[in-house]
């Protein structure tokens, strides 16, 4: 790709159901200029989160829509071209929000330098918000203490993966829900959990029952709507729920109702309910990246990437993932990583 | 009534839908012997509340439901007629769990003397544990801080009074939700709220919004369905839903799906919903009663008792106030308070 144009991948529309590939756009546009104050960077990875979907819908969240005929917006990693700041010199390894581009323009405070290693990617995955997610939504939320029974869902995803292994670190015995046997054979062999549930072809609340005898004392949720129904009924007393996304509610047109048992089930077992944006916890940022770096390295925390490659390929890896077709954390791989 | 019967009311049968007064069955019996190691209280008052109707559920709430052709369940005030254990003396006043009849056998383990007061009925009413309730709930559940908004459900009601009144005591903005334009009335004149709204009349959510203009902090929810969905859309980041009860889903054949907006909405702000039984916190159930006291002295807590008299009435008064037919606590008067 020459360094004169900049693809991009614009949001058509909003889309109205399910995501498909034809609510973007492929565009060429010129590389941008940096004004005072702003760096300009290239893009290496795209980050591909289900929050992705999250964020076209016209409601605000925790952040600003995703406007149509706008650029698609995601984290991504990137190094920098050139700087108008001395914050930030050309070379340097950069997260931000650079979105579905090969070149971006930000502020330079919007951008985070990291340090560089090797490879680059695992700063987006091993390192990166979804293992930080995992990390505080465990422990911080849940609360999950040794001899504990934890449940995961979407577990062989970035987030589920992470949150399962660091509860089985801590102690506690964690039970899984995937989408394919597959992706179970994974959670169960080369992640150790306990045991995995194709939430697909289960009877769930049996399934539920028969995997977590004793009942779940923390529930890490990530995808809401009849699982999340499913594992309320399965909580033990003085349960935790970690709401920590709903990808089963981003991807239709408008939300079914909630789970029933909401707040029946939450009073007489006295469950805790909570939700949290990882950018909440980043005071202790620092001391999470220590401990999953220590992890990684001991071999006791296991990350899988999924890199998709080329800028092209982004809307189907997002919509992909929405399907649940990514095993860990996946990325798009937008140029080599420097050597 | 002769001291030699014992009037009961016996559940006939569970409720399949709405609870009627024909549910119940009144029967008279002998006055009970007391065991070893137990007490023969005669029942003076009746609590009457909502929870009573969820016991009669046949699933295993926080306690044992009550079986058909039993005597029916409640919490009761009584004095000791006759005690095999030197715990507790003839002439005692005790809390306990008499249920629906004039006398009563239980071990004196299950019996609370309590010392006496006037009226006795305060023990049930201002001091009782519907005030304790409201007390934890809000204060340790929700941890409702000065300058916050709350809105409390059921508000009128002998819990939603109590809590209400407490969060003005702590320097909140406080917003009840009644079923009556005269519990309104009530709420934001005797009681000083800043704001009611009828819930039966109002369009709940743009109410919600121009009541609680900023959002609400603290949601103390009594009644679950329909208001605690319109609650959650109101809430600010990082808000607390106090789960206290669903009377809304107590008296139904089958509870209905929940609430929209569980989980996205406590992902995107934030939120806390939180179950809790007042019995988890009596650690600290001295203070609380003292603080009651305190306050109710001072006149700055308000406390209005709905009493029915007759135990021939127990079930119309249940029945009525699953309606919405108390303000304040109701109690059944069973017998005449000794002088």
């Amino acid at each position: 790709m020459p360094d004169t144009v900049n693809r991009q991948w614009i949001l058509r529309d909003r889309p109205k159901g399910p995501l498909a590939e034809s609510d973007f756009e492929f565009r060429v546009a010129p590389v941008p200029e940096p004004g005072p104050g702003e760096a300009l960077t290239r893009t290496l990875y795209i980050s591909v989160d289900a929050a992705n979907r999250a964020w076209m819908s016209p409601v605000r969240t925790y952040t600003e829509p995703v406007e149509p005929g706008g650029v698609m917006r995601s984290m991504t990693l990137g190094q920098v071209v050139r700087s108008n700041d001395p914050a930030l010199a050309a070379g340097d390894i950069v997260e931000g929000s650079g979105g579905w581009q090969d070149f971006a323009v930000a502020p330079v405070a919007a951008l985070r330098r990291v340090a560089p290693r090797k490879p680059l990617s695992s700063i987006l995955s091993g390192l990166g918000v979804t293992s930080l997610t995992a990390y505080f939504g465990l422990l911080e939320v849940g609360r999950a203490k040794a001899g504990e029974t934890v449940l995961v869902s979407a577990a062989a995803g970035a987030v589920g993966s992470v949150a399962g292994q660091i509860a089985k670190i801590e102690g506690c015995r964690v039970i899984g829900l995937a989408g394919t046997d597959d992706k179970c054979a994974w959670l169960t062999g080369a992640l150790g959990f306990d045991g995995a549930v194709n939430y697909k072809t289960a009877e769930l609340a049996r399934a539920l029952r028969a995997a977590c005898p004793r009942g779940v004392d923390v529930y890490f949720d990530n995808v809401g709507g009849p699982v999340l129904e499913a594992a309320l009924f399965s909580m033990r007393e003085r349960g935790r729920v970690v709401c920590c996304g709903a990808v089963s509610q981003y991807d239709t047109g408008s939300p079914g109702p909630g789970p029933r048992g909401v707040p029946g089930l939450l009073v007489v077992k006295r469950l805790r309910m909570e939700g949290f944006i990882v950018m909440d916890h980043y005071a202790r940022r620092p001391q999470a990246e220590d401990a999953l770096a220590r992890w990684i390295a001991e071999g006791r925390l296991v990350i899988r990437e999924d890199i998709v490659d080329g800028l092209e390929r982004a809307p189907r890896a997002l919509v992909g993932l929405l399907h649940g077709d990514n095993v860990g954390k996946r990325m798009v791989r937008v140029a080599p990583e420097p050597p």
